[in-house]
């Protein structure tokens, strides 16, 4: 069974995650691992150049929760970790002051840009580095160009990066719109493509519907595939009862103006039999009541529990999302 | 009164500490500094591009040793350093397994690889980070263009960085030639003529020979700009009683059909009436037979203590030179 999901970062990770346990357990092979192959296919908006090394945010927050080696209390980075460089940066006067480098996290992002530099694309440079672990899932960047999100901040189109405004001003410039750039000449990373085509589900994780999945939506030909593909999509909320479960997602759907609810995250990937992203959606228990409205409009709905609160509530979720893809 | 010092990393390093120490008391300001100006010109050719960090080794010893960052007991790198990022490059396969980047130490190669990528000279890079410290003393790279030392290891022309030479292979691999790669094109760092051109007098530290001073004379108009400076140029061996005081010199010097002697090497320097570098030569105690040798070869020579233990002894030397100097 091939498993293709579209993710952000920290709460694609737990779903993968899950989605890994569910099918070791479900669909075991003799070595502990499973027959169901897992692949993400990965928002790289958020990756940029700082202080003349790459950062990808949400491979890393995949590859180190599917390793084993995230900071679970903290929620993003890498256990154990430390930030004796960033200090000396800081020192320095170099790089950006409220954006943490941990130590360990700098190790992968300099062993990603070493690669990067010798000329290899992402996507080769994600299988190398991420070798180093038994992930169970094959992670795939959307793409292999340098796709970043830029956030215009005011009318008169003043714009920063993504990380700019997500983690220095904490999402709370009103964001005008979200623009990425160069996105019109970018292709998708190879397998990406093939991930989709050949998928049996097409799961889109819990992530930004705006910055994460939307990005990766917004590379052409990405969305056309999923149109085109046999299998079902199926999609889980990332907002619970109104309210965005981890991240600033209100502020970036608000930008676009989607309502902070299951239904209008919905509604905005839009239907499949209309053109639109989704065969099937997962909301909330709490959210049952809007179940009916997104069934009128042509997504099947279900209401599961989709908080997930360690690895075996986000194995059950995961269940849920296969079991009711061949509903 | 103008000092200028043509140095490379360790030796170099501790020899103008010890000149600072000496100018601050021989010539105090009222602010504990000096009125006398110290100007270093620094060996580049060791400089490297590392998983796609600039390093730059003999910048940054004398950096640390005159900011008091450096680490005495080891002999070079920052006092109470770690190495966490690179044990997390080597996990990735990723760069020199054997080529020790310690945290600390790389938030400077970071800094300096962001300011270059920036586009800023490394001359320019240099006075912005060594501005996070008073080091009583100006640090000019010998050129901004890369001119990396590579060694030639057998009659196929095979060759490596010096770095790899030095670090990985411990300079056991018999040298044929040292090549500085694009020197032809290289032009003096801002700065570093008129430093030359304008000095009251003009040291060369006790650096090795051919890969630190050598490298340094080797970019065009250098050698030229000592050959026509009004000021005494004098140098100190780094050569005591026939071996080396540190680091591996000797593989250097044999490699260049020069003894390990201090009289071989004010030979290899050459007097100054003579069309080479110097006009008086400080040999140790221990050398002081050689003393009228190099005194036939037309240069000033006299033996002095040498050894620079610590901050006084060196100190001790540098006052030596200068007095020699103007003698």
């Amino acid at each position: 069974m091939k498993i293709t999901v579209l993710s952000g970062g920290v709460g694609g990770a737990r779903f993968i995650r899950g989605l890994r346990q569910h099918v070791r357990s479900a669909l075991p092979d003799g070595a502990a691992g499973s027959t169901a192959e897992l692949t993400a296919i990965v928002n790289t908006g958020d990756d940029m150049w700082l202080t003349g090394v790459r950062i990808a945010p949400d491979l890393d927050s995949i590859m180190y929760t599917l390793a084993g080696e995230n900071d679970e209390e903290r929620g993003w980075g890498r256990i154990g970790e430390t930030e004796r460089v960033s200090a000396e940066l800081r020192a320095y006067g170099v790089g950006w002051p409220w954006f943490t480098l941990g130590d360990l996290d700098l190790g992968t992002h300099l062993a990603r840009t070493s690669l990067l530099r010798d000329g290899l694309p992402l996507s080769e440079v994600t299988r190398r580095i991420t070798s180093r672990w038994d992930l169970g899932a094959t992670l795939l960047p959307a793409t292999d160009d340098e796709v970043e999100t830029h956030v215009v901040v005011d009318d008169a189109g003043t714009s920063m990066h993504f990380q700019e405004w997500w983690t220095r001003h904490r999402a709370a410039l009103p964001a005008r719109a979200f623009v990425q750039h160069r996105v019109e000449a970018a292709r998708p990373a190879p397998g990406v493509l093939e991930a989709i085509g050949s998928a049996d589900v097409i799961l889109v994780a819990p992530s930004n519907p705006v910055v994460s999945i939307g990005t990766v939506l917004g590379i052409p030909g990405i969305r056309e595939a999923i149109a085109a593909a046999p299998a079902p999509v199926v999609g889980v909320s990332p907002i619970i009862a109104g309210a965005v479960v981890r991240g600033m997602a209100d502020a970036c759907l608000s930008a676009i103006g989607v309502a902070t609810s299951a239904q209008a995250v919905a509604a905005h990937y839009g239907a499949r039999s209309a053109g639109g992203l989704l065969d099937a959606w997962l909301v909330d228990q709490a959210d049952a009541a809007a179940v009916p409205a997104v069934e009128a409009a042509g997504i099947r709905a279900t209401a599961v529990p989709l908080w997930m609160r360690d690895p075996e509530s986000s194995a059950r979720l995961a269940a849920d999302a296969l079991a009711f893809a061949t509903r």
